[in-house]
C-alpha cells in the first residue's frame, strides 16, 4: 500500500526553519496506514528536510552554523554565471539533502521526544514549496 | 509487506561511533524478506546514522572533522536557554540525519566490501538509543 | 510491488559530480511503476548521492565547498594507517551520505525543475561504481 499526499508551505527564505510535523502527521493520518515508513521530500534544489528539537535557541544556532560552514559573503561561480545571488543555498541545500524518513509504528511516527521534521528554506526570497509525503506500508 | 524491528544500542556519547551493521542483518534477516529496502532511523535529536569504512583510523578522523566543523567550545543559543551544554550535538545530528535506506538484494544489504552502518551519537554523556529497523519488499 | 535494477557508473573521481538522474529515470521506467518512491543507493564508502542544479558554476563551487570543508592537504589517521591517501574521501562520504529518496507521481519523479540526481565520487582515483535503483509502489 503507497500513499501520495502533497503539501504547500509559505517560507520566507533566508534559511528559515520551519516545523512541518503536524502537517506530515495530517498526511499519515489520511492515509489510514498504522505501519509504514513515512517519506518526506522538498522539491526544489535551496530548500531541504532533516529532524531537530525546535525551541528557538537551536533555530539561530543552525543558522549560525550555516552562515559559517556555507557563508554568504564569498564567491561562488554559480552567482558569476546567473546572477541570483544563492549559490551558497543551492551548495547548503545539496549538503543537507531533500530527503527523509520515519518510520511509522503503530499509527504514530517513531520520532523521539524532543524531534520535530523540519523544512529548511536556504534561498534568498520567499517561496512556496512543494513537499510530498508518501506512506509505504501494510 | 513491512516488518518492523526495534532495537536498543547502548552508547558512551561524545561522538560514540557504533557498528550496527550486524544488528541491523538480524531485524532483515528476522523479516524472511530476500526483496527490499531497509530503513534505518534513530529516533532522537542527538544521534544519526550513516556508512563509512569501520577502522580505527576513519573513527577518529570523523570526530575530528565535527570538532572542527561544528566545535564544542563556541557558544550555542540552545546551552544558554537551556544548560545542557549539548548544543553542539543537535546541531551535529541535524546535520548528518537519522535516516538511512540501504537496498536487500537476493538475502544481503547491497553494502559495499568496506561500509558498514553506523550510529554516530553526539551527545555529552551516554544514552540508550531506540534504532527503528524496517524492511518495505516482497 | 518492488523493482531492482542496478546502474554502473564509470567516474573519474576526485569529487567528480555525475549526473545520473536519466539513468534513474530508466530504471523507473523499467518497473513499468507510476506511483512509488524511488531509492537510489551507491555502494562504498567515498561516494554519495544528493541532488543538486547541474551547472557548471554550482559544480566547480561544490567541489571548491568540499575542499575548505575537508581539505585533502591535512592528516588523517585513515592515512597514516593504510596509505590509499583517501581519508578525505571517505569523511566526506559519511557526511553526504549512500541513499536518496525522490517521489513516483503519475509516472514522473517529483524533482524540481532545476533538480537532478547525482552521484559525487570523492575517491582519489576513477572508479566505477554500483548504483541501486528502487521502485516501491503500487
Amino acid at each position: 500500500m503507497l500513499c501520495t499526499k502533497r503539501i504547500e508551505v509559505a517560507t520566507e527564505g533566508h534559511c528559515d526553519i520551519i516545523d512541518i510535523t503536524s502537517q506530515v502527521a495530517e498526511g499519515v493520518a489520511a492515509s489510514g496506514l498504522k505501519e509504514g515508513t513515512v517519506m518526506v521530500f522538498v522539491a526544489g534544489s535551496t530548500a531541504a528536510v532533516t529532524t531537530m528539537e525546535y525551541e528557538p535557541g537551536l533555530l539561530e544556532d543552525l543558522k549560525e552554523t550555516w552562515k559559517r560552514l556555507v557563508p554568504e559573503g564569498i564567491p561562488y561561480k554559480h552567482d558569476l554565471r546567473w546572477g541570483d545571488g544563492n549559490g551558497y543555498a543551492h551548495i547548503r541545500a545539496s549538503l543537507l539533502g531533500p530527503f527523509l524518513g520515519v518510520p511509522l509504528v503503530d499509527g504514530r511516527m517513531a520520532l523521539g521526544m524532543w524531534q520535530q521534521i523540519v523544512l529548511v528554506d536556504f534561498d534568498n526570497r520567499p517561496r512556496s514549496r512543494a513537499v510530498v509525503v508518501q506512506v509505504v506500508g501494510d
